[in-house]
């Protein structure tokens, strides 16, 4: 199956309506095969992260956003787990702290942002800034309705400064939903993922589709795009989450550093 | 293989003399095997971090030290990268910035200390501030000398307070570490790895190894425990690591936490 992430891109200016975008892949892939088409392209991305890091130059920057059970969790397991803890970390934005309530939405976002060499993970993001911020009504309309283009101003920054920046948003229907809710009740190992507070974000689930409409359509420029990625069918979700990496990663055309030394000078005594 | 943890845990109290330790498991063991007999070993730990993190209740910090090319890198890689990054980071501590510098040693390190749930691991730690700045005289004896019983207490605070503590050292011959070096050199996808520097250290070698013992021999109360282990067999290296956070992560008696709400009177409209 040949995976093409352009498909799932966000056009720059386009008006996003979620509920013509695919919640699940159109061919569906096994388990097992995915498992295996995964493998190479897992390596492929070991490969391209050791020469981010070594090469020191280029900062990476990627975003996780969905619904409640979406897959977030699954999908950084499967797809970043596999990569070297050191040059990768995850950060799980969670309700904000006092600490960081006392500043603007986005010091703490700012604070996570990845150094040279480094990928930096972000389950949730300051984008809840304009979801359960604006679903919920933590801030009146006429302060939440300026954060789109804070939210370009400061990527445009990133990105001026040297950040590659990819965002996925992982799609699902509502009652797809329904059956991973109710999945997390079936099972008691799984308990501890469920808190009865969902279940009045998903009464609100129109209201998140238009805000996530919004978020998307009005933060969706060239140099740090939204994929739409239909996430039902989780082997395809991985493999295109994967080859996504892969294609940002290789348009950075890394290089291992020159040496900085005469390898063939040095006598180790 | 059966590997007992226990053999290569340094008790407290004594004297360590690393020349008597080994710095190769006394059977080897092949490539192939190895990574056959870590599978099972991996997920079993992945389960234990689960459960770490779901429980939300114990913290985890794990220290790496080695001399330059002792493998750290490769062991985080091999064993610490499978688990989930969600619930585990890691820090590499580098030469002080100037910020780190105006403060005292610990205090860099108290930033990145886990907090519950999580699981934290340090490639190279508080413990430079005992080795390199030793060896290298940045802060004279009578600064240095101080700070094993402050980082006893430190790591006593840490422990008082929840969090469990594990230190290995991966203990390489000089003969090997120069094998090792010279493969940064021999390799162009490994120069980035190596350091002309490197060589100044490693002409100090003695040095440190009595600055390592010192260091272990002066840490390592029960709650806090060094294993030194034998790291020139790679395989060998990672399942006496992983055996040995399996055990820790057992001894924990961590169970995944009861639900607050009662699964069977929920419905998912």
């Amino acid at each position: 199956m040949k995976i093409k992430p352009d498909d799932f891109r966000i056009t720059p200016g386009s008006k996003v309506n979620l509920a013509k975008l695919p919640t699940a892949a159109e061919q569906n892939i096994s388990k097992q095969d995915g498992h295996e088409a995964l493998r190479p392209m897992i390596k492929r991305l070991r490969e391209l992260q050791e020469v981010l890091y070594a090469q020191g130059k280029h900062k990476v920057l990627v975003v996780f956003q969905a619904m409640d059970a979406g897959g977030k969790d699954s999908t950084i397991r499967n797809v970043i787990g596999p990569l070297n803890p050191q040059g990768v970390r995850v950060t799980s934005f969670k309700a904000p702290t006092p600490e960081e309530l006392s500043r603007d939405y986005l010091w703490r976002i700012h604070r996570e942002t990845p150094g040279k060499g480094m990928m930096r993970v972000f389950n949730r993001s300051h984008y809840e800034d304009v979801l359960i911020v604006r679903v919920k009504e933590l801030v009146p309309r006429k302060v939440w309705s300026k954060r789109y283009e804070q939210i370009n101003q400061f990527e445009r920054l990133l990105y001026d400064e040297g950040t590659t920046i990819v965002k996925f948003f992982l799609h699902i229907s509502k009652d797809y939903q329904k059956q991973r809710l109710q999945r997390r009740l079936d099972r008691p190992d799984k308990h501890w993922k469920f808190n009865p507070d969902d279940l009045a974000e998903r009464a609100r689930w129109n209201d998140y589709q238009v805000a996530f409409e919004d978020a998307i359509s009005q933060c969706s420029p060239r140099h740090a795009p939204w994929y739409v990625v239909p996430a039902e069918h989780r082997p395809f979700r991985n493999l295109l989450v994967a080859q996504t990496l892969i294609d940002t990663l290789e348009s950075l055309d890394m290089k291992y550093p020159e040496p900085t030394f005469d390898p063939a000078k040095i006598t180790i005594d």
